[in-house]
């Protein structure tokens, strides 16, 4: 029988997962899938840990989460087109949610699909090699619950492992001599901690953006952000000052490009993340930046070089949730011989066009339509549901504005969802005052806080 | 040729380099050796880093010391025989050297060696196999200057890579929810971060009683530790009071089994380290608790399985450079072939003796002399400079003392260099007030708050 290797748990996993069950809930025929999972619950980084650094196993923590962290973009541009916000809470919430939430949202698939049996958790890939003449992979795989180690071997491997969790950690001069804390935004868990506290922030992304906005929610005393290129241009509180490009630190002050300088309690790192694969056998491994459509994958998800590897969710993302389906969906196809694939150079010209289409796009509103594009040829191609990606580019349009209109308020804004047509509910609470991010809190009806008055 | 790997350029496989080089500075012929150092410069843990978690190329971070470490142990107790700290120095040093200054000895001992073009940098030992039917190593490394994955085949493997790089980070309930900073102590970087905070040790050993120690230096607020058998019983100044275990911690308090609580600011967990060899196939991998004569290792460094394979310093540490000497002299004389190994069963029985020696251990002295009587006898075997253990382990044993008087004080005595039979040198300023921990300040002869005045 024809063995599957999925390789993650999260998001793009357990689409992929769900991709299965779906063919095989139509009575088809799918093969044995096993999908090794190095945490103990699935869900990826929406699978929030305290941990930082290595992990109870010695493993490099996954998560890059932290607490109070709320959707930066509005859900109904990440809906699942085969399972609605509205079917899983049973009634409408806001647009912004928190971690939990959505958390909760990608179990509730996942369990109803019944795929929960097929991940092995606590299960860290160590190696996956390619023999030639058999033509299949041999997965060596890290059982930390048994501390044992096995391979087995498998005629598809399909990564899913993410790439927002190695950080991409620059030096600086004088980072040896600074007193305060140096972290990267992977290892920031709790904005409390920098309460009354002066921070800088390295970056002009959405880690920065966001783990600013979190320090300055929670009571940071002042920030500063520096960018290498452009500032972020958002109307900052009073407290934040962007600043160029950080030159180098002493023992407590960071001095930058413009000549100034700033006392600074900690150092935020905010400086992005690698696409990173130790496990997979050099001839096998992806290495790409952070683009919209990363070279030597077909369709962004086969492997051109050996179309028995897929990478799933690789690109930059606009698009999440929903792409990682189309990408699931139609992987799912090859590998059932629905799909038949060109001949290799058919492939790589293939990507050779998109990624100069990507080279020459010029504003957010050209990358938004270009990932658009990309998801809905990917879902003609397969019988995921279809749905208004117009749409859903529009809300992202929306969303843009919204947040240039009001960094700290663009949260409270609301949409309406492409899939179920019905706008989504006003939050009880303004996000800057929803100190509490627990899904209980989010799911109440009412502010209690307006209540208790 | 015999080809033989080291993996690792700390201590250990610096020693190990040095052994090599020594015989052959005697005319003898040595095999062809590869050090693998996944760090860009050597020293082990003695490369003071200011990263923590992931490196810039995505390894885990090897490093567990701090800004400010001083030798928590005598300089005459780890004293090289074949290099001596006057040697090096050209002048009496104090007996508790900071960090950088015990860095730059055993990198002296090394450059005065010239081996350092044995050892290639930023190397990391993904993957070590044996194959039983050709009898050699086969050990996969990614080269992170090159960007490149090889294979390279070897007759010994000798694994130098410490055991205190991988932290042991336990979860207690409430983690998920502290508002504060938790770490393990292999995150631990600057003492000044925790000025004027409460802070809560988790663990009563080395670590424990050293970064506590550490915080009250640079100004803590108030310090709790807590253990789970005994505590460290120090006298410890009057903001630093001891606890029972730690049950759980809520938002902002940390709750002990002697049913008091703590507003506590951080959590630092000094729970230790794990023996952690993921890139060994498993069925060279050495699996122990931090002990005294780990099972398995004959002479506390033979891989009795497999004698072509060797693990250095992989003991619970009184005894350390010179300890480490010993055995790479020793490993030495056996890949050279002057050291004959006995059948499998003697070695095995002649280990199973040494653990059961060591579980008749009832205090510390007599663990001191353990170790030393194992080091006597590893000495004895090899032509490394025999020097008076008995007069080390009385060191240790009055270090020991010393701790117990004055916990905050024992770094200002001094000892006799067993070596040279010399006096060390009282340094400048006391410990608790040598804030500058740089090897210029710690060479200087006078002291210049002192002249200042």
């Amino acid at each position: 029988m024809t063995r599957i290797a999925i390789i993650g748990a999260g998001p793009s996993g357990m689409a992929q997962l769900r991709a299965f069950q779906s063919a095989k809930a139509k009575g088809q025929s799918v093969p044995e899938i096993v999908c090794f999972e190095k945490q103990n619950d699935w869900g990826g980084l929406w699978n929030y840990t305290w941990r930082t650094g290595m992990d109870q196993n010695g493993e490099p923590v996954h998560g890059s989460m932290y607490r109070y962290l709320w959707s930066n973009g509005p859900k109904e541009a990440l809906e699942f087109a085969d399972y609605t916000f509205d079917e899983h809470f049973k009634k409408p919430i806001a647009s912004y949610p928190p971690r939990a939430v959505l958390w909760d949202y990608i179990k509730g698939r996942a369990d109803k699909a019944g795929v929960k049996h097929q991940v092995r958790f606590n299960s860290a890939v160590k190696n996956v090699e390619f023999d030639q003449q058999d033509r299949m992979f041999t997965v060596t795989v890290d059982d930390h619950q048994k501390n044992e180690t096995y391979a087995e071997q498998f005629d598809y491997v399909i990564v899913a492992s993410g790439h927002f969790s190695t950080p991409r950690v620059p030096e600086y001069e004088g980072f040896n001599i600074f007193n305060g804390r140096i972290l990267h935004a992977h290892d920031f868990r709790d904005a409390v901690e920098f309460k009354n506290k002066t921070i800088l922030i390295v970056g002009s992304s959405y880690s920065a953006e966001d783990v600013g906005s979190q320090c300055y929610k929670y009571g940071a005393k002042q920030i500063y952000s520096c960018y290498r290129s452009q500032p972020m241009g958002y109307k900052w509180p009073k407290n934040w000052t962007e600043k160029k490009q950080l030159l180098h630190v002493d023992e407590n002050s960071a001095y930058f490009a413009d000549g100034t300088s700033a006392k600074v309690d900690a150092i935020i790192l905010c400086t992005g993340y690698l696409h990173h694969f130790p496990y997979m056998a050099e001839d096998l491994r992806l290495e790409t930046h952070n683009c919209l459509y990363p070279d030597g994958l077909y369709q962004g998800v086969v492997w051109q070089k050996n179309p028995q590897l897929f990478y799933l969710g690789m690109q930059d993302q606009w698009y999440t949730f929903n792409m990682f389906d189309a990408q699931a969906w139609y992987v799912r196809d090859i590998v059932m011989g629905k799909i038949a694939l060109p001949q290799q150079d058919e492939m790589t010209s293939h990507t050779a066009q998109w990624i100069k289409r990507e080279q020459s796009l010029k504003n957010s509103e050209q990358m938004v339509k270009f990932q658009g594009e990309y998801v809905k040829q990917l879902i003609a191609q397969t019988d995921y549901p279809s749905f208004n990606i117009d749409a859903v580019n529009e809300v992202f349009m929306q969303w843009k504005k919204h947040k240039k209109e009001n960094i700290m308020g663009f949260r409270d804004k609301v949409y309406r969802s492409v899939m179920t047509g019905k706008m989504s509910k006003q939050h009880h609470t303004p996000w800057l005052y929803a100190l509490d991010d627990s899904i209980e809190s989010y799911l109440e009806n009412e502010n209690h806080e307006q209540e208790a008055m």
